[in-house]
């Protein structure tokens, strides 16, 4: 094989990265040996230094640069909806929406007996701390419809239920813009399940 | 948005990257703040030292960690055939093949006029320096069959037409397990036209 030492290690590190395959950690590396060197060491610090600031927010858990994050410690925030997701980029995907003003609450996983994700295992402690503040009306389960999600969202249902709070679930159907054609049947049973009176 | 400064620093840097849009800038950059720090600090440190640790090759200008670089140093290699190609990946590709045992030179872009890349930016002058040492009886022009490709393959063999060599190029056609319903024009075309009696 044509590639000198630091070259395959290279590729060896970027073929790590979800999403990047064999082909592409060598397109990335013979993409990176070809730029100037200041860029590359810009990247090379920028990564460093990202992961090395990052801190988990001790409300929401969700990644923050400081103690607390720029969500939780946002006056304008309703504290009375909150949203729980899997994972930090979920908090992310909704905030692009621009169209929620709750806040959240970041499990850091889903429940896979499988894989040993154990309820132990997720931030459901610290959900249940926040609650004892009683500020929160509705809890929105954004958790994906996976069986992991699925799962998740049911453990969570039954262990809220004592605390009478509205507990939701975002909607399962089909895509906007989709096509029927191309729906999975799940997503269509879904869709047909949680259909609406118009 | 919710993005902490050091962490919108990292999307925007893998967005530069090839084939990594906005989406997978950020799935990366998820990805990379959950991982370990020494596991991010090392891809860092690889990053950097692949960069910095580079050089071109003085024979045949591809990418080395010598002055002269693996191939070209390799005693077993068949110095009368030399595979001229555009970018040091290409030469990666062709050794997956394992089935060429001549030598490369790599030009390191092709003609483009319209981008300003003229033959005086490509490793000509290098080519034919080492053209001098007549011990090269065949030039393969293994460039891309595109219209910078074809262009840098024309120039070349008019320029090397003196020296009376044999120059062949690589030959252009349907890729093998392909469908003829899915090649495009210009590949049926070319398929037609290279056709070969059995």
């Amino acid at each position: 094989m044509y590639l000198t030492k630091a070259l395959s290690e290279l590729v060896e590190e970027l073929e790590k990265l979800p999403g990047i395959g064999p082909k592409s950690a060598q397109r990335l590396a013979f993409f990176l040996l070809k730029e100037p060197e200041e860029a590359v060491n810009r990247l090379a610090e920028v990564i460093r230094t990202a992961r090395q600031k990052v801190r988990i927010c001790q409300v929401c858990q969700g990644f923050s640069s400081e103690d607390i994050c720029e969500i939780c410690a946002d006056e304008r925030r309703d504290r009375s909806v909150l949203c729980v997701v899997a994972e930090p980029k979920d908090v992310a995907a909704i905030e692009r929406m621009k169209d929620y003003h709750g806040v959240y609450h970041v499990l850091h996983g889903t429940l896979n007996p499988m894989e040993g994700m154990g309820p132990e295992r997720l931030k459901v402690r610290e959900l249940l701390a926040r609650l004892q503040k009683n500020e929160v009306k509705e809890i929105i389960l954004a958790l994906n419809p996976t069986v992991e999600g699925d799962a998740t969202a049911l453990y969570l249902a039954e262990l809220l239920r004592p605390l009478s709070l509205k507990v939701t679930r975002i909607a399962h159907g089909m895509p906007v813009g989709g096509d029927l054609d191309y729906a999975d049947q799940a997503t269509l049973h879904s869709a047909f399940e949680y259909r609406r009176e118009l």
